[in-house]
């Protein structure tokens, strides 16, 4: 059996602690963490958030609505959003930090700075 | 029961799916989806990474490590990884990309390429 | 005379040479260059182009063509206009680049790779 | 004798505002012009500097300082200058803004904000 997402994990075969767990496994198989430093890992976040807007740069509006009908261009968006979330894991990982409360956090503060119903501001 | 985050799973009150469409709503409710194409996503995920970067731009990777034990800094850091988080979580909803399966996918792929035990190559 | 800002050089006030410089000045002055490793000043110069970028996040491309047209944002344009351009001197001071050369040679030989006349490729 | 570039100025073969109207007529010849409306020019700016930054992501500050010596990584460095200062050029060529004047207002600026001999602040 190859698929690693087999029956013995039916309820949550993709989450996002377990991922995490397995991209530390897999830095410290490799003996990467010294290269590790939060620093680093932020630098490494901010290239890969670069190369997925690489993929639109050069398109209208309109265009990159459309950037998943082209399958050599979806793989690569998928491959870009991964290793994004992977170097956000890894940074959150190395220092503690729960992205999905930091995230559920700054939504609940957006939700009284940004009261719905009131004009656009500059926040979208 | 269809509802992933009901009573049966009380240890991840915040799943990613969840936070996903808690996005996807208040940006109805502001009516700010036509800024939402998907490049607009992604070239606010790779400003707000960089934003993140910003906080290590100066730093040691001694220091860098160090950047939790401020509250302030922690705060900003936690903001910023709240941040990056949204707008990849509303890019992935605009094009309908799972990001677990993608960086599942990503790291199987990773294993076969970067076996462990080898040397260290180019990256980390 | 020690001021290289004077009558004696009317016809190229803002030299690129002589804007590195003070740059390079301005650092010393201030024992800034500890913190000028490549690595950091890269970094610095990826979160100022990033800057550049927030101020058209949310922009049609119509409304990036009248950026200017507003003062305020005129100001901010052209204030991470110079961030960007004093980074990117600097690093170079640092490293013992010449941009003026890296560019000439680089615009060679993309007038090798992509040849006027022909069909648009990927890279504007 | 309206032409900058003459034999008054041998020394400066290569003036900033002579590669500006390279790059210009560049594009022109390649039709690409349609392409290179603000945002664009500023997001591929960025994904450039980015490009950079890949090259230190993983180094330490000791690291970062001999990037020169191995002759392939010294021209990817340059060759990576070059990007960035070609869309920077270009991007001020497409909104009327002068890099070298803008430059020399925000060192003025920077001089009366961060006055020599006191001590370190937040901005190397």
């Amino acid at each position: 059996m190859t698929d690693p997402y087999d029956a013995e994990r039916p309820r949550e075969p993709l989450g996002l602690a377990e991922l995490q767990h397995r991209l530390a496994e897999f830095a410290a198989a490799r003996n990467w963490q010294p290269y590790h430093t939060p620093k680093n890992l932020a630098a490494a976040l901010s290239v890969e958030a670069s190369e997925l807007l690489e993929i639109f740069q050069w398109s209208t509006p309109e265009e990159s609505a459309r950037v998943m009908d082209d399958p050599d261009t979806a793989h690569r968006v998928r491959d870009e959003v991964a290793d994004v979330l992977a170097y956000l894991l890894q940074f959150c990982e190395v220092l503690g930090v729960d992205p999905l409360t930091a995230l559920a956090a700054k939504i609940d503060r957006n939700e009284r700075r940004f009261p719905a119903g009131e004009p656009f501001g500059h926040s979208p």
